[in-house]
């Protein structure tokens, strides 16, 4: 289990990760040695260089906690990154696959056997194990169920049971349980029966003989009130509680609103089935935006920026195929208008000017509703609001760059009505901009689906193809 | 003080939201009711409607916690706001204008005089008035200043004179100190002489006469051990400390990482001045991932989604007009073709295509760097590394994808030579895309900027441009 660190660590991260980093270029140049010069003796001398530098790069890396040495794992090059790897120790492995994000966790468990897989598992807790199992090879899964007690593994296959943005994959299931009619007295006597409180511990359970939680004893009050009380008289009891099905993003949005450390989960009954923590909270709001930003920018999941080029260009490939059928569909519109373009060529040089400019301002539409929705403060209500606000934003952003460029077209080209056509257009694009830029996110969000899902393709999509359409349209008619 | 809430609030934040917004609505039809008649009776009738429905949103107000206030003033329209905000007691504006976000609380603090600020901010403690100060009116400020007491005030100035991305901006005051010679049970006993503990109080501070940190004592230490025991025995004497001049981010990392709650800050003579505590560090991940996302979207800072449409005009006017320039010069690229569209009109309809796949690859690899530097995952020896995978990445989705459009613009048009143009003008674009997109947000970081910040709109600028000349060159060259 990872404890909270409450010595300093020696270094601060950047210098662990230059350390580590310079190691292994030692280590490596003298590999390279070896294999360039054959001497018997030389040979001998660089074997004891060699084993100088590993043995170094162990001891630092032994010195270091879990969660740093999983961020210099995921901040080095597969090979590098598995060079590290072997050298933890093996008591370790649990620990640090639990800190390593998802892609990077692959990557190792690809290269150990079920044996050290075993091994690792084994010092972890069933949550634990529940983060880790769909990362396993079956085999692996089914033996260590085996090689848990009956609690342990009702408990892991209970937190395997739920998606994994429900509370109950989340939740761990260390607490402290206490009953309501002891005295504080007695509750701190046992407490000092334990040799560790489980990390976060910020309050304790109360629950009655059949585990119906009954309120939450705050470590505050307990060490506030004079030890004669009981905890009835002490204890919150109606505290937050979540329940297994919940969302993890509203829990997470529950944590930071109301600055909870830890709170209970209780099942349908009433019954206290596991605990909440900050540190898993966290970890849901990092994700989470990590999420929307990718989303935005049409890559399906997080991308292990060491991975392969083949798994990058996997990762990647869905969103770019999208594209490329919305930018076929845009050319297919110019296609439309090629006549109107060889009569007049000024049309090509400029049509890139108006559906680009759409493109980014309903980039920078898209954006804010998404950011609004994630946080819930966009009510369907006020929908229209939106609508109209943004519109007129588009509307006053037509009329002023929307007129520049007018003119500077008319300088450039000589043709007023050139430059009248371009302002006209640039203004109905950043309309539809505006108009898409809403209706976009607010419609996945109607269908179920997440507004940030490749939100920006699909603005870009009806910015190019609209804004093509409305210039080159607006030119046919009044131009030509 | 905002306080963590230790009992359940009634309803969900969305059910709250739902509720005031359909009180505010019957208010309103009310009132337009009201302009429309002048029958002295309806009129009386109408007022004591309408006072009901207003006397009803009071009390459901008052019955939330000021993190749920503040969330429905960020999701409601000015004008609704203004209404709820003149509804909620006094005494909660201060806590409340803590909770909302910058541009909500300029909107708040706009419509209050100086009376009402004074009053607000009366509640406050010299950390949370550091937070409001930067927002309020000079002279309220000062005279803030002349009513707090000499320690209070020197505090504030102190928290003032720190940039807001450093520890002592974000640091507060509540630090329950003790002496490392005394007994756990003298200990537990000055603890029960407090009312109240502060938020987030998991461990101790040990100081000693000249306020030099010792160490720190866990709550979880104090309750395991031996009440007989020495806080010296027992106390992590070498523990996570920060100073009030580090980086926030570094801060909230080391949060994350190591699982903290609450933390010491030291000077550099090692004496205890504030404390920073998990609840301020969530709200910087918060933040960071948010003006991330708003940084690539070329959006300037937080945005109230509700603003005026001149503000919104004004906070994106930046980016769009640099946009708008980038647009201007690929335009010229292709006004040098003019020429080569003139007698292959083909080429206006396909160059499209090749800017797009470009810029939509490139955003790609830039999110996916932004990110990993964000998260400090990308260490300056891996710039190669990077550069040679993403490269790697570009040209295997040229070959695929590049060679599916060359076959269909074959097809289309009936020349091959078009469709290998086409090929390798994408090809090359897609390379361009990855090279900048790695080496923009490389060489922003080199300069001491935000990588993020409007990287998107240089990388479509790039491939627009480049991929136009690319492509109007290639086909000039080989074609005509």
């Amino acid at each position: 289990m990872t404890t909270e660190l409450e010595q300093k660590p020696q270094e601060s991260l950047q210098d662990n990760l230059k350390q580590v980093v310079a190691l292994l270029h030692k280590h490596k140049l003298v590999e390279d040695l070896i294999h360039k010069q054959s001497g018997p003796h030389q040979d001998l001398v660089e074997t004891l260089v060699h084993r100088q530098h590993l043995t170094e790069l162990q001891k630092r890396l032994d010195a270091l906690h879990s969660a740093d040495v999983a961020h210099i794992l995921e901040a080095l090059p597969l090979a590098d990154r598995l060079t590290v790897w072997h050298m933890v120790k093996a008591e370790r492995d649990g620990d640090i696959l639990l800190e390593v994000s998802d892609s990077v966790r692959e990557s190792l468990i690809a290269d150990m056997d079920d044996q050290e897989l075993l091994a690792a598992a084994e010092s972890l807790d069933a949550d634990e194990l529940a983060d880790l199992a769909p990362d396993l090879p079956e085999d692996v899964v089914a033996e260590l169920m085996t090689g848990l007690d009956a609690q342990e593994r009702e408990r892991l296959q209970s937190a395997l049971s739920y998606e994994d943005d429900q509370v109950g994959a989340l939740m761990d299931f260390e607490m402290v349980t206490i009953r309501d009619d002891v005295s504080l007295e007695v509750v701190l006597r046992y407490l000092r029966r334990f040799d560790e409180l489980p990390d976060h511990t910020d309050k304790l359970f109360v629950v009655d003989q059949a585990g119906l939680l009954q309120g939450v004893l705050p470590l505050k009050r307990l060490l506030l009130n004079d030890p004669d009380k009981r905890v009835l008289e002490v204890m919150a009891d109606d505290p937050v509680t979540f329940s297994p099905g919940d969302d993890v993003s509203d829990a997470a949005q529950a944590f930071e609103r109301y600055d909870l450390i830890s709170a209970p989960v209780v099942d349908a009954t009433g019954k206290l089935c596991g605990r909440l923590t900050i540190d898993a909270m966290v970890d849901v709001i990092r994700e989470e935006s990590d999420s929307e930003m990718l989303n935005l920018a049409g890559l399906k999941e997080e991308e292990d920026i060491f991975a392969g080029v083949w798994r990058s260009v996997k990762n990647r490939w869905a969103w770019l195929a999208i594209n490329l059928v919305t930018a076929f569909v845009a050319s297919r519109v110019i296609g439309l208008f090629e006549g109107s373009i060889e009569k007049l060529v000024a049309l090509a040089a400029l049509m890139p000017i108006v559906a680009g400019i759409g493109g980014n301002s309903g980039n920078q539409t898209i954006t804010m509703i998404v950011r609004a929705m994630a946080l819930d403060q966009l009510h369907p209500d006020s929908a229209r609001w939106m609508l109209k606000k943004e519109i007129g934003v588009s509307l006053a952003n037509g009329v002023i760059w929307g007129g520049l460029i007018g003119v500077v077209a008319y300088a450039l080209y000589g043709s007023p009505l050139l430059g009248l056509v371009m302002t006209a257009a640039m203004t109905l694009n950043l309309m539809l901009a505006a108009f898409m830029g809403v209706m976009i996110p607010m419609t996945l969000v109607k269908l179920g689906r997440d507004p940030a899902m490749g939100s920006s393709v699909m603005i870009t999509a009806c910015t190019d193809s609209g804004g093509f359409f409305i210039f080159l349209g607006l030119a046919t008619v009044f131009l030509l």
